[in-house]
């Protein structure tokens, strides 16, 4: 694929030359025994970052977010999410096969739920319902097109989460997106969860990784379920030795991927083939065809090498990210006038 | 609550003198060892009545519904259902917890989904994606205000699982008001679904008790999750014996309630307080109040001595059963007339 | 099998003429809307007989323990039991398949552990390896033979699991027939178990029904539980009247049971196809063949119209209870000296 | 830990140079949409070793064994393993969390089961038993010293299988060193098991991995499962060009490394701190101590700057692997003669 120019996801990053360089130097140990160094200072790094006490590295996201639910939960219990949610979609059926648990699924803002939101969705307490204990959100949702949340909105669903003894869970796979585009920080997020699942391997550009932030002993929990998941790696230093240096200089270049999507949408916008663009406010492009199917364009734009995703019959999404430079961006644009 | 009109569910029913006489009667053994003469009985009556080879006698309609779901699952496959179906509204968050599968909800007509919505919510071959197997229905639909399926929809489901190898489970709680509805035979629906779920303690006016039916193979394995539930009874035979005498004797009269539920929802239709009445097709009224709330509508008519259940913050629902006479409807159209 | 004497379970006793009237008569209600007034007070009655706050009816003793496992323990956490303990051998796997817990089996004395046994049997704290949270011991033991508990061992046990943060449960199937042996009162168990099991379908003679009793937050989630099992049942009251009949007319008559133990297992202690006899403590009697089968020997006892069940290839197991009379034991006397 | 000779696992070894040149050489792709062409290029490589037709990369051995329980098992099933097998002891209770099933612990001779105890151990047609589905053995058994099956006792147990419909595993997260002792081949084992588990981070010196393998559709199966435990990696490249280096590598010199085992065990027999030592036939040297507890001895060594690892109250645990030296195995035996 390495002519194509690749939008299909920011999953796609190749380590650049720094960052491999970085994973050669990584003073390794058998992080089962808590013993890898690199491992170590990668997941203190994070905590720190957040103002959490600890912090778990793991393969995938998808781990950390299992772990989560695993660790705020008990089987028979009912998780409020976005009915997009990638915890719901795109889990291999996670929330009930790791944990035992029902969702109650609410219709957001693409892809973001409110407060009143989630205060309806509770269950009574009565023993034909499921029990309402965890309420998890996405920030910046991936199917919302990479929409963010307020600081807000996030503080009103928490209040709702103290008032009525729920967890609260973030889902922080592209949270560094967020925080650029809304000019928020990390210790404001450390602050209203009461676990943060963030990953390396979307648009940091790490090869392999993920972090579950919180408190002490809930990553002590979360280091149990990850050995029963199987996700306890040996030298795993050379994976987080990437992880730290994503952490040291990916961070601020996201505002040039979020730049980059607008163009794109803008170009997008006025073609014939798009009936609707959605609000750019991150690193995702979702918009609807007219006239040809998802497949159909995604099909046109391969000829052109440029490689996109076709995520509902009529809905294709692009994804900006740091292997993807200014001229691969002026090809595109001058690809999507063209189409057609 | 002897001197109240129950409208609240048929499930509260008591035996008649006659069902009770049958009980006194019954011959018993162990069942554990498929020794109680009576049980076995009713699991043959009641697997010939649908055309199936076997059934199993369980302490609930909960349990037949959880073990089918069980038996036609593993862990990580998903289940498609009405978004209100009792299995998943209704049985304590059961699908998660007894078998660790994810449900796809779809917004059916008053409780009925189509062989069209079914074919839409199956999932496409992907790791990221629970893996669809199982399609359950509820007939009649208790949310739904009673409503029964035509036997063409029905078919056009079963079509649609046919093809892509998806097993068919009938929630049947309150099949037989379906059956009398819709002059339908049992037999057509053992032609249709791969298990079905019957309930004796509703409107047949039993106890305790349900039954599910279907293959033998299917039925063997379903012993094995009633064994593991703590669903084995011993000499269960007293209870088996009023759902023999109710199978033969309490399924004709149930036109009776469908008829003075209709006559009580036309009562309703004219009130102030009765925004909308949802068609009655069966024995279950269900109405949207206005100008006051669904509680302070109950608790007016419980000032009556007739009760009634709210089921949404404007919601009421009513259920005819063999308990409720004539007299008490008569009684109940005068109380719903004069009421506010 | 009426002509024949049974010793297969004191599981196939049949209500006596008393009982049966006491259950004729019952007063019942939808309990599932907690309002079946002969299951309150059976529950109200067994609570208090052992000093606990609260109690649940329940179709059987497997669902009992299973609710009391479920409701002790989280996914992954490890159980320690007797390796014959009836929660291990003959739930179905339940341990697992309910709960996601692991066993630590224990090699008892006729079934019962020790203090010292369950002191080493407690896991580290380490990820590799499950998570000890539950003792569970059963009296008498089944498997031992009828065995029972001094209660200074199990004081012993309770202190461990004090100083070990270990739940305690009691699987007091036959828990009458230990009280009755060995002069202990319900409240001195009431007194060290977190949870206790009871069966009324054992020795008592009930036809139907087991009892779960703790403390009453402990009950509530139970009540969770079995709704999720399907054990929620309806108009109950009819079984239950057999449990206030049993609890009040049925338990010192155990000691009829013990005394005909005694007298079968000393003729069979003479008996050339007897290897050894384990000492008889309640009502069951376990022994060991000799030159013959445990089957072959079964096949020439129903040959006298007597049933036993074969437990091992060369052991055999025989239960008194309510429906042996005297006159049986005589029979089963004459005929075990005529064998061979 | 850099200045000690760590005995304490295979799993501390770093790679070498030229294995972290062949990682930093790697070409990498997104392994979540199959693109990795290291990792394809490793699961080809080792599928065609034993004549699988798939395999799959995973982060750990514990993930491998649990994925291949949960794909060979339904909830409620038993899986026979010996009582000391990894799979029970130390991967955090997974068999009953991740698959809901039972064991039936079989003592054997040096973590060694026989075709005999398996056919013992597999459960009646019952529904208050478990249902057996699968054997799993470990080939070297760790906490059997890394003693090593003849093939013919394997044969004899996969007889048993295939007779009684039971699924036969592997976890062979030492198999080359049984390989390399015994004189067998991959494929040998390919033809027995249903499925294999291998690790490259134990004795083969990788940082990073672990293999299932086995036919088409059952790792077709297994990727699901992977997904939801959240496994996927995703240019997980870096890991599998590691694993290339050593299988291509690193097999033939665990000869060395067997030899060095075997000189130290000599040393240690002489030894007055020794009661006894198990043969040793591959890496893995366990003793007992006497006259002091285990502890105290890896204290003693310690200080000595060696690492050896305390297995229970009396047993220690030295194992070799590539990051040990001729030198160092000198030192080592230097010390052990003149400890005390």
């Amino acid at each position: 694929m390495d002519t194509y120019i690749d939008f299909r996801s920011d999953t796609v990053t190749r380590p650049s030359a720094a960052m491999l360089e970085a994973m050669q130097q990584a003073r390794v140990g058998d992080d089962v025994f808590g013993e890898d160094p690199t491992v170590n200072e990668l997941e203190q790094l994070a905590a720190g970052m957040f103002g959490k006490a600890a912090a778990l590295f793991c393969p995938s996201g998808t781990m950390t977010n299992q772990i989560a639910i695993k660790c705020h939960t008990q089987p028979g219990d009912e998780v409020i999410c976005d009915a997009d949610a990638h915890i719901y979609q795109y889990e291999g059926g996670g929330i009930a096969f790791n944990s035992g648990c029902s969702v109650k699924l609410l219709p957001g803002d693409r892809g973001r739920i409110s407060a009143e939101q989630v205060q309806e969705a509770i269950q009574p307490d009565d023993v034909h319902r499921a029990s309402t204990s965890l309420v998890c959100i996405e920030n910046t949702s991936n199917r919302g097109g990479g929409s963010c949340y307020d600081i807000t909105a996030l503080e009103a669903i928490k209040e709702t989460c103290t008032a009525n003894h729920l967890a609260f869970h973030l889902d922080g796979a592209r949270l560094f997106n967020a925080l650029i585009a809304k000019q928020q920080t990390p210790q404001q997020y450390g602050n209203l969860f009461d676990s943060i699942s963030i990953c390396l391997s979307k648009s940091l550009g790490c090869p392999v990784g993920s972090l579950l932030l919180g408190p002490a002993d809930f990553i002590k929990k979360a280091r149990r379920i990850r050995k029963v998941f199987g996700g306890g790696m040996r030298q795993a230093g050379y994976l987080a030795a990437a992880g730290i240096f994503a952490l040291q200089n990916n961070i601020q270049r996201l505002q040039q991927d979020h730049i980059r999507a607008k163009a794109i949408a803008e170009a997008l916008q006025g073609s014939t083939y798009v009936k609707q663009v959605l609000p750019v406010e991150t690193n995702i492009i979702i918009f609807e065809t007219q006239g040809l199917s998802a497949h159909e364009l995604v099909a046109q734009l391969e000829a052109d090498r440029i490689l996109a995703y076709a995520i509902a019959p009529q809905k294709v999404r692009l994804v900006l990210h740091l292997d993807i430079t200014d001229e691969m961006v002026d090809r595109t644009i001058h690809s999507i006038k063209n189409l057609k």
